[in-house]
């Protein structure tokens, strides 16, 4: 708070002299309590304050632990002729500024916001907000931050709209831009450019990996190609926004790994214009197998023996990783966490886990996605990047002889179906068997989900992309023997 | 909820022709909100109902994410000729029933809790009863959960106090009690039996271990013995409260390892009554790096190739910890956990991580205590179980040869020291070096705790016996570049 204070009083310094009115958003103490502040500066001094009323302590949120609400007295802001009034984020979430007792005459609303990232969040933003502008017959002015924190992504996107509630202007997202506005014309409303939410997904995951990978000043990228669908989708999204000097590829092959995934996996980096190093896990498998020999002696070959080759993948990705001062992307999807079907110090091995938040389905989207579609700011300017082969096959971990994920889980389409409901949705085993979903199938995946709690608990963080992540929102017990 | 509902309903069911009051904590609907309510059943029916107020929202609490707080009015209950006023937790820590305007005529103040242990924590709860009784001129009943759930532990402990806030009746901590008080009679005060620390806090290990391992339904534990002191205390913790055939304890030496660790390590397992098992990791460790051998090229030897043999030990423990459905136990303390001196998948394998909120220094003390004490509910009924030798070497990783830890950080005692500042009070870098301590360690030490927040990140859950431990109290992010 010190820190913040010193540097406030430094842009008001600077701000003498100028004509500019600086918005500075910090944390401000008010009556000893901390809270989210608006300032703004002009000609050395503070010229207005506004504080947040409304504390988000839902979902990734927990405003609550480190601010105090200001529910007080709030002016607005006069400027030339125009009355401005400010708002911080939640504040325009809540009905509260938007009960008819509480309503001023406004003539431009200016909500600043760091709103993270999910799909479909966008048009939810526009809807309220448009809403909250005809309340007030006011345009509106909607500012979002654009990076990322940890799993939280921030996808810019800023736009004006008019007082009927149109947007008259719509900022890029997932950059910084610039732009002046006068108000004081009456604006056209714009041509509705739709957002694809595939391609809004993919570039999320790209600004949340970039900013990650430069913010913890990583030298490289290190990953596992299996020639497997969620590897390959990982390395495009890696190739499409890293310079391929910094990514290093591996393929680690048992005695279990299929021809097919070798040549899949070498045609995906030949895709992308890399090298990928093939390093045999083979021999190390049948070492360990062999010291562990005597312990194991009349327990029967099973899930220990698939889930050690997983390990020593991890092993040596985690030594490269050491060795070179790179990031290790762990390429596991939201349905296999979700479900445990994964390898805790094994393929759950690294620093970043990009698909996290993606379930399976979603990953094979992505996919056709991108082998359809580029956009100007990707390092690889050419489509199907991605093999069909990779596409087509049928999961496998390729832990055995003809092992398919199908042996052991539901197919994904339904898997996923009803892993949205319980995990996204949060709705209940009988809500979702009457939505058709054969009760032993769900029973059987709320079993799974609560019994892998404590993978989830020790895995990596990832981009959080949907509204709920098993990242920062998602809290649950590993304890937890009591049922639905 | 709706199971909650059905389950109060058999148990105000089970209540007719009673005579008994029960009282039953659960969440409850009002007004479309979940409170957290006491109801008081007897003879079929539901007699009255209290609702939580202060919601604790710091710490590991989150309980505004999860409840609404009740504001409104509070009747007494009246039993006979007595006034008896019920709290909910934290209702008796905050100020608000406890100021003039809200005084009531009490004779009986009931305070149930599930109040986490931390050292130290019995003595505030005393404290600030004695204080509430004393205002209320009333008896006081203080009732306490006992076990744990995920990282806390409730250390049950449950007393009753005066008018005069003395306790009359004390009963024990860690274990379930039952005992009737005539509260017409007039008590005298107990004699002060001041709880040693050490043994509270070697208790509340072996409660939290215990629990962990009986509600997760594991069949045995693993854990691998280094002959230091961390895995010792561990071990000894393990064997006073879980049957030997249920402990499976791993010596895993490589080239670096001494005999003296071996003897300490086999020394220490014979004073427990327990068998330790060897498995070199030689041969795996010149293995991968035969491996590894030509990606590694050009490189020097070092940190990498020393996690390297940290990992084969995690594989091997985890391929026998799920080949044998056995809670492997990491050994880490909170020093080397705080400063990232562990090696990630390595040491830090494990499902529950027992000493993770213990101080390098504190294991220290723990062991000393141990070797000259035992309490009747311990399974080893001896004394002397740590060998002097593990607890007078210099602590080292032998990882390589002459290694110390003290190469690569402060003595235990400065950095503890530090970090109990850093972390635990949460100071700053300027009054730390006021403290005496000199800026350059401090300054290496913040920035180590920062370097290593992704390693905790992916840490296993351990118990809570600290304000601040580095599970579910302390929240920071991974991208930190910020300056304290």
């Amino acid at each position: 708070m010190k820190r913040v204070d010193n540097y406030k009083k430094k842009i008001v310094k600077l701000s003498k002299n100028k004509k500019t009115i600086f918005v500075l958003s910090i944390p401000q103490f008010f009556k000893k309590k901390v809270t989210n502040s608006l300032l703004l500066i002009n000609s050395g001094k503070i010229i207005y304050t506004v504080r947040k009323k409304e504390l988000p302590n839902y979902g990734v949120f927990d405003e609550k632990r480190y601010f105090s609400s200001y529910d007080g007295k709030r002016n607005i802001f006069k400027y030339k002729n125009s009355k401005i009034k400010f708002l911080i984020c939640e504040d325009m979430w809540a009905d509260d500024f938007f009960k008819k007792k509480n309503k001023q005459t406004v003539d431009l609303l200016i909500i600043i916001n760091a709103s993270p990232f999910e799909v479909g969040k966008f048009e939810l933003r526009k809807k309220l907000a448009s809403k909250r502008a005809r309340f007030y017959k006011s345009q509106l002015v909607y500012l979002n931050l654009v990076g990322s924190q940890d799993d939280l992504i921030f996808d810019g996107g800023s736009f004006v709209m008019n007082t009927s509630g149109k947007i008259i202007l719509q900022k890029q997202f997932f950059s910084d831009s610039e732009k002046i506005v006068d108000l004081n014309i009456k604006h056209k409303a714009e041509k509705k450019n739709k957002v694809s939410d595939l391609e809004h997904l993919y570039k999320a995951l790209m600004i949340g990996l970039k900013n990650y990978f430069k913010k913890n000043n990583f030298s490289s990228v290190t990953l596992g190609l299996s020639g497997g669908v969620d590897s390959a989708l990982t390395l495009s999204i890696v190739a499409d926004c890293l310079d391929k000097k910094k990514i290093n590829s591996f393929f680690l092959p048992s005695l279990f790994t299929s021809n097919e995934s070798r040549v899949d996996a070498f045609n995906l980096s030949k895709r992308l214009n890399l090298e990928t190093t093939e390093l045999s896990i083979e021999n190390l498998r049948k070492n360990i197998l062999q010291e562990l020999k005597l312990v194991f002696k009349k327990t029967k070959h099973g899930i220990t023996e698939e889930n050690i080759q997983s390990r020593i993948r991890g092993l040596l990705l985690m030594a490269l990783s050491n060795k070179f001062n790179s990031l290790l992307i762990t390429t596991g999807n939201k349905s296999e966490l979700s479900v445990g079907y994964s390898t805790l110090y094994g393929d759950m091995c690294g620093g970043y886990s990009l698909l996290k938040d993606i379930y399976k389905t979603k990953v094979f989207e992505l996919c056709k996605w991108r082998n359809n579609n580029y956009a100007d700011d990707f390092l690889i300017k050419k489509l199907n990047v991605i093999p069909e082969e990779i596409i087509n096959k049928e999961p496998s971990a390729e832990l055995k002889f003809n092992q398919k994920d199908s042996d052991s889980l539901p197919k994904y389409e339904t898997l996923d179906n009803i892993l949205e409901l319980l995990i996204d949705k949060n709705q209940g085993i009988e809500f979702i068997v009457k939505q058709g979903f054969p009760k032993k199938t769900v029973m059987k995946i709320w079993d799974l989900i609560k019994k892998s709690e404590f993978k989830r608990y020790q895995s990596a963080i990832g981009p959080k992309v949907s509204g709920m992540s098993l990242s920062a929102d998602r809290r649950f017990p590993l304890i937890n023997k009591f049922r639905l």
